[in-house]
């Protein structure tokens, strides 16, 4: 495995990428937990070399958010990942990713500003803009990213598709611990009091799939349910939205191809899930 | 000279362009004149591989601009590009690249709202996020343009550089009618006393550049002397500054990176011209 700490030689190295090989990239920003190695390891399954990039990308945080308390542990990172039989580590910094006079920022209209983006203004900008710069120095064929950022996932695949750049993004399923909860590197802010409220997000979930099952339908019925879990838990609701998977508008009657999407406060940690209705 | 009309064509082509090619490109909206085949000219000198493309942006008019009456005549477009061993001209239709839900675009902070971005509000989102496009479907090694579009080439320098794009533009010179006219496809728009009144704009840098070399550097006094110009032929000043060549940045004392920088209404006719000061 090697590390690569410079976006020269990242650039290096993309661009004399072997003919034949398919590259695949996953971008994090670290404290990798299985969520993570599980996107490294259809990386592995599906492409010839492994790129992970790990960078804690400051403009996708907002001026009151815990950039400066994100969880980071590289030596722990670098070690998962060398089990893990990645080729390339890119691990860069900020000096070099935003210079002095950096100016250029790449928006998604219309998904950008709903649901997380709502809640998140500037989020999704200064997501689209690390993803397409990573993407421009990695030069991967294949980038995978786990569906727990569902409209991270949709807002990437719309900025790929629309600037006609050529990777194509693998959507991997969630993680989850055994109890339910969607791995996160949030979750380790959590007291063990918050810990256990926390299963309020897939259990809101949950109620939600098995009443569809039973032919409720209508989404503020299903959406109040759901809130209800929450609100047991002493979960804040930020939201909780039955919204189509591809345009992420709000569905008045839920069919087959709505998402439940959330996003909760347990305690002052922010969470976020989905699923799909089916 | 192959003619690619869809974007999944020339996306197959760039994909495979030989390793050891050096792929050149010129992005026009057409309507040529020997301006662009100057550049097309330059491409072929350092290029092995030259591609032109032709598409008239809408997403750089603004809404009462001249989108509908740019002139077009793509047939002696091609006859030209034919006559000048051009190897790919890339012909796309707005369908393509502006699909229904179309969302991305891309800005660039700080330089796309001063001089004509600021006449032309949106024009450089518009241009960045075509060009992007474009380079993202070619993928050339070096992407040649105009310096009669001095800002564009500022814009679009720091755009591909802030985003990690592997294309270098190569600016090339102003090319003029023998009268000192810069060339233009909007220059057809100018009647018989419009096109002699249109040499204001050159003849205020000429001015500007000789009193410069006086020894007069105050900026409002070189301004003042060149505006003087451009009423006596009874242009209708849009903007007419000394700016810093890398940040666009107002000069009070013009030096040697100072650039001439103006937009003139001749009647309904919009011109516009630079020079280095020295």
């Amino acid at each position: 495995m090697q590390i690569v700490e410079s976006v020269s030689r990242m650039l290096e190295l993309s661009r004399d990428w072997p003919p034949k090989a398919k590259v695949g990239f996953v971008p994090t920003m670290g404290y990798l937990h299985a969520g993570h190695l599980s996107l490294v390891q259809q990386a592995n399954l599906l492409c010839d070399i492994t790129v992970v990039s790990i960078y804690v990308n400051p403009a996708q945080f907002g001026p009151k958010e815990d950039l400066a308390n994100y969880p980071r542990d590289i030596d722990r990172d670098l070690q998962l990942l060398g089990n893990s039989q990645v080729d390339y580590v890119f691990f860069p910094t900020t000096k070099e990713i935003y210079p002095e006079n950096y100016r250029t920022w790449v928006e998604v209209d219309g998904l950008s500003g709903v649901l997380c983006g709502g809640s998140r203004p500037g989020h999704f900008k200064g997501v689209a803009t690390i993803v397409l710069k990573l993407v421009n120095i990695v030069k991967p064929h294949l980038m995978f990213m786990g569906e727990k950022d569902f409209q991270q996932v949709v807002v990437l695949q719309t900025m790929l598709r629309d600037l006609n750049v050529s990777t194509q993004i693998v959507p991997c399923p969630i993680v989850r611990e055994k109890d339910g909860l969607a791995m996160s590197s949030r979750n380790v802010y959590l007291n063990p009091q918050e810990r256990e409220q926390a299963l309020c997000l897939s259990e809101a979930i949950q109620i939600i799939k098995s009443l569809y099952k039973k032919g409720i339908t209508n989404s503020d019925e299903l959406i109040r349910r759901g809130s209800e879990i929450i609100e047991r838990k002493d979960g804040r609701l930020d939201y909780l939205k039955l919204v189509d998977s591809n345009s992420l508008e709000d569905m008045t009657v839920a069919d087959s191809h709505t998402r439940i999407i959330l996003a909760v406060f347990i305690g002052r940690t922010r969470l976020i899930d989905n699923q799909a209705m089916v």
